[in-house]
């Protein structure tokens, strides 16, 4: 599939024949490209659109075992040096950050080199973080390596990195020069770290309008069950509601906020259970379930639509829980989060399929009572 | 003075009826205001312009002894949190910064908050850009205390800590709100601060056109003495060419490197010498003198021109060095500039009174002629 004429990449695009879906920013638009399997094509267009000038691939120590030969090709076509961190949420801190940039000064990068974010969400979001303050910002690119990262954080700009009261607490907005999802890498994708991409497909039925609310509905085991037409559908819709989004409002004056819907409980739940206990995902599901019965609690979601609600909740995979809930601790952990503004908790609530809305002012009872519901039930782990 | 009609605070201005030069940088605009000795009038323009937000003032523990008082206005003006930081450039790390960002948090502060950046170019820049990373940016007011950060640091956005193997490495471009100059804080600032705040002003001659070059020939000594009419104006002048160019060229594509005069030379100074031989403006008064050299080497600088430059460079209050230079080190160390691009040095050499231009390609060997000149020769601290 190609979309030709959109973009400064168009006559390159008809050339490499891949999908290609534009984020809208003015000077700083830039293409998500949808390939499988071809590290060569990329490794070809990065040495094209970057000639002559040097390069780092930051990524993780699982990643650069499963896909050496992947990197290999990419560093003969382009030259590139390698920084590896460790795998885990739990490195995703300023000092990781800091010995990417290390290595990048060490190594006599400049101002015209450029990154390649070669990961999964905690090396795109650290790489990005560093190509965003290495000499006052360089350019970079996204090669997300799960589903989490392919529809979700790969695209759009957010970068940062962890501080121990709170996740993504520093950071940057640094829009990249091009994503490129190639889906497979979904092949070697652990089972749970599928399901917790799944999680963020998912959320964008509660936002994406009515047309993604149906298509999930009608696909949701398909895309479980990793089908391939499925998959690679849900992935480009998934990134044009988020390319969409992102053009309106990049640095979440609004709209954006919308992303979030579930993020507020999630990010408090991985911040309760550590971020080995709960990858972010399965904080993010357990988050949409929360959201769903908030929204239902204080009538955000209005009666006739609960039954629909309620049968897609059913559907979830959801992880089991490591621990009972403290919804004192949880409601407490929730004002280390960004969203908090002004001292006052905002919450993402459906309000009808495929529509969301931003809620301010829930009282803390009512989210402390929707904690205790919702986690306090046994685990309806579906064992996938 | 005032400027009636140019910004929005155009009314707020006619009440205050203080100095503003505006910053033009679209929707990223800001003022930058000249006063002297009214803590009370900055408290209530904070508490004005950001109503009901929380905010956090940083600065370090030489100024927060000195200013205790001021500080203590500010404080009861706005509600602000104090973080102190130890004073000096060898304390502009990532560590430090990390300590700003870890009182942010703790003190949960959000993405509504201000930082008010109370010091000198260490302060301001690390301030500054921990504003630019909590929460992926938020608002920020430089209140300069030294002549460097007054007519250099404070405007034009560059955020930055240092690294090991050289200055400014990491950082971001975040504008502030404002820029607040209270030129009364000049009176406590100690001489050889004092000389290396000179530096940048004198940066301006080489750089501000025919005008400035003249004005800086005749005042120079008035300025050295601190004569409060030549002290303001030049000040002033600075200010209005420095945001002329920062209005230009934001992040440094083109004519804003031309604010580097002097300093490919200086950042290898410092490296060199230390953070606490050299202050950053001493090393940009070296850097200068070796920029006049180097153009005279190569011919940037016409033969016509050197009587006029000779004179200049004569007249500079040049401090002693704390030992014979290494001209192999110092070159080796001008290659973690940040003006270093594609592997190849950056210098801004001068070529007619008041005009600069950037020079690449200047030869390994002339480089190092210049350092064993210009440094070898005996210090000519004047003593001032």
């Amino acid at each position: 599939m190609s979309e030709s004429g959109q973009t400064m990449y168009g006559r390159r695009i008809l050339f490499y024949n891949i999908m290609e879906i534009t984020v809208n920013l003015e000077s700083r638009s830039y293409p998500v490209f949808l390939d499988s399997g071809n590290a060569p094509k990329l490794g070809s267009f990065l040495s094209d659109k970057f000639k002559g000038r040097s390069c780092a691939l930051v990524t993780n120590d699982t990643i650069a075992k499963l896909y050496s030969s992947y990197i290999n090709t990419l560093t003969k076509k382009t030259g590139c040096i390698i920084h590896v961190v460790p795998d885990g949420e739990k490195y995703k801190t300023v000092e990781t950050w800091n010995s990417i940039l290390h290595t990048l000064i060490k190594e006599r990068l400049d101002r015209t080199s450029y990154i390649i974010a070669f990961g999964g969400g905690v090396v795109g979001d650290m790489a990005g973080f560093a190509a965003a303050c290495f000499m006052r910002g360089v350019d970079y690119v996204q090669v997300p390596t799960t589903l989490l990262s392919m529809v979700d954080s790969s695209v759009g700009g957010k970068t940062a990195v962890d501080h121990p009261l709170g996740k993504n607490l520093i950071g940057a907005f640094h829009q990249p020069a091009f994503v490129w999802i190639d889906i497979d890498f979904l092949k070697t994708l652990p089972r749970r770290e599928f399901i917790a991409g799944y999680a963020e497909v998912f959320k964008y039925a509660f936002i994406g309008k009515d047309e993604m609310f149906t298509f999930i509905m009608d696909n949701k085991d398909a895309i479980l069950r990793s089908d391939p037409k499925a998959l690679m559908e849900c992935i480009e819709r998934s990134i044009r509601i988020k390319a969409a989004v992102v053009g309106e409002d990049e640095k979440e004056a609004g709209a954006r906020a919308l992303l979030n819907f579930g993020h507020t409980f999630a990010h408090a739940f991985e911040q309760f259970y550590g971020f080995e206990g709960l990858l972010h995902g399965e904080a993010v599901l357990w988050g949409m379930v929360c959201a769903v019965e908030l929204a239902k609690l204080n009538r955000t979601l209005p009666e006739n639509h609960w039954n629909i609600f309620d049968k897609i909740i059913d559907g979830l995979p959801l992880p089991s829980l490591p621990s009972s809930p403290n919804a004192d601790k949880i409601y407490s952990a929730m004002f280390s989060d960004k969203k908090v503004c002004g001292g006052s908790l905002r919450f993402i609530l459906p309000a009808a399929p495929g529509v969301s809305v931003i809620a301010k002012g829930v009282g803390e009872s009512e989210v402390k009572t929707v904690i205790n519901k919702v986690l306090s039930a046994d685990s309806k782990d579906t064992s996938l």
